[in-house]
């Protein structure tokens, strides 16, 4: 007999991820699997998100490295709900190391939580956490043939974020070209173009959290 | 019996990395197994070092990505030996990869030859392909801690090419930091910065490249 390994790995990581999204589900809580190549955004997002949510929506959030506690340390000033997960050495954050951090936060205390995956425009994408969405950010040194080279993430995501959109100049990035590659691969991804540092984008970005959570409420209102 | 699947994979890699190594040693290669995020810049410091090495040594390289033969189609005005691995799935190039790789390049035409990793900052860091040398690419654009947050590439590798400098004083990039991070992971690395759509610092690398080849060759000889 032959056992797939991966298979295996991922059918265990699934039955994870949905008791998972039960859980968050029974605390009404919109989940976002944030995922990106190293160095894209992820972390400035979550800053400029945390602001911007003020008064609105409490954010929570995880946030995977496979060292250092470097980014929960710039989200200590944001007075939010925030768990640092070291991988160690795994390249992805997977169902059972969520799973693991929920004791650890006050479910009741966050409307959006925003899991932070490891920077990795790979393995995270094979992974389900138990979020309702997965949000893809690239940003415009990374290039506009991202889409076509490291597609699954792409497939898999609701919203592609196009960030650092302030360096477009300086580079050779094709707007139209990322838009098109990103479409070929997932047709019905929505796209936000944005400068987390230069705070450009963020509005429409919140709107769309704002949305989809008031969407999540809505459908289990009515359920 | 319990089996650790990760150890039983990386030792099935040592043992094909060392035949590889094997078969290069033969035909008298150097070999550098070339790592970084996703576009950082690999393929255009390939493009400058086989404008660079023209009339001096042979280049050849292998060329991985999950899909797509952007990457090759790119390198083939150059007329060099141009391998395109599309991994399918696998986030990372391993030696089983590279060995159904060889008999498809003409290994006599060949004194340096580059791995072109699949664009990630974890998980190549981990399987040895048969190279003399790993190389680490990282960007301005994707910050200055990187080399703490993912320790063991930036351990492994001889030396650390910090692209993309024309695109410094656009961004909160610290040289000085980057480098102290690289040192504190790695005290033996060396470092080049460079831009390689500038053609800034292309020399030094091809000099590290050749010294580096006369110092394998002259070892052969001496033994």
């Amino acid at each position: 007999m032959k056992i797939n390994v991966m298979t295996d790995i991922l059918e265990a990581d699934n039955r994870i991820a949905a008791v998972n999204q039960g859980t968050f589900d029974q605390h009404s809580i919109l989940v976002i699997n944030l995922m990106s190549s190293p160095g894209s955004g992820k972390t400035t997002l979550l800053e400029r998100t945390a602001e911007a949510l003020r008064g609105k929506l409490r954010l929570g959030v995880i946030t995977g490295d496979i060292e250092t506690t470097i980014d929960s340390e710039r989200l200590e000033g944001f007075q939010l709900p925030v768990i640092q997960l070291t991988t160690g050495s795994p390249c992805h954050l997977d169902a059972n190391m969520i799973a693991s951090a929920l004791p650890h936060l006050d479910l009741n205390q966050i409307d959006i939580l925003v899991i932070e995956n490891v920077g990795n425009l790979v393995c995270p994408a094979e992974f389900k956490v138990g979020e309702d969405y997965k949000v893809v950010m690239l940003s415009i040194p990374e290039g506009h043939e991202k889409p076509l080279k490291y597609p699954l993430m792409f497939r898999e995501s609701a919203l592609l974020l196009i960030n650092k959109i302030d360096l477009l100049q300086y580079t050779n990035f094709n707007l139209e070209e990322a838009r098109r590659n990103a479409t070929k691969v997932n047709p019905d991804i929505e796209i936000i173009e944005m400068s987390c540092t230069a705070g450009q984008g963020i509005e429409p970005w919140v709107s769309w959290l704002v949305e989809r959570y008031q969407r999540k409420m809505g459908k289990q209102r009515s359920a």
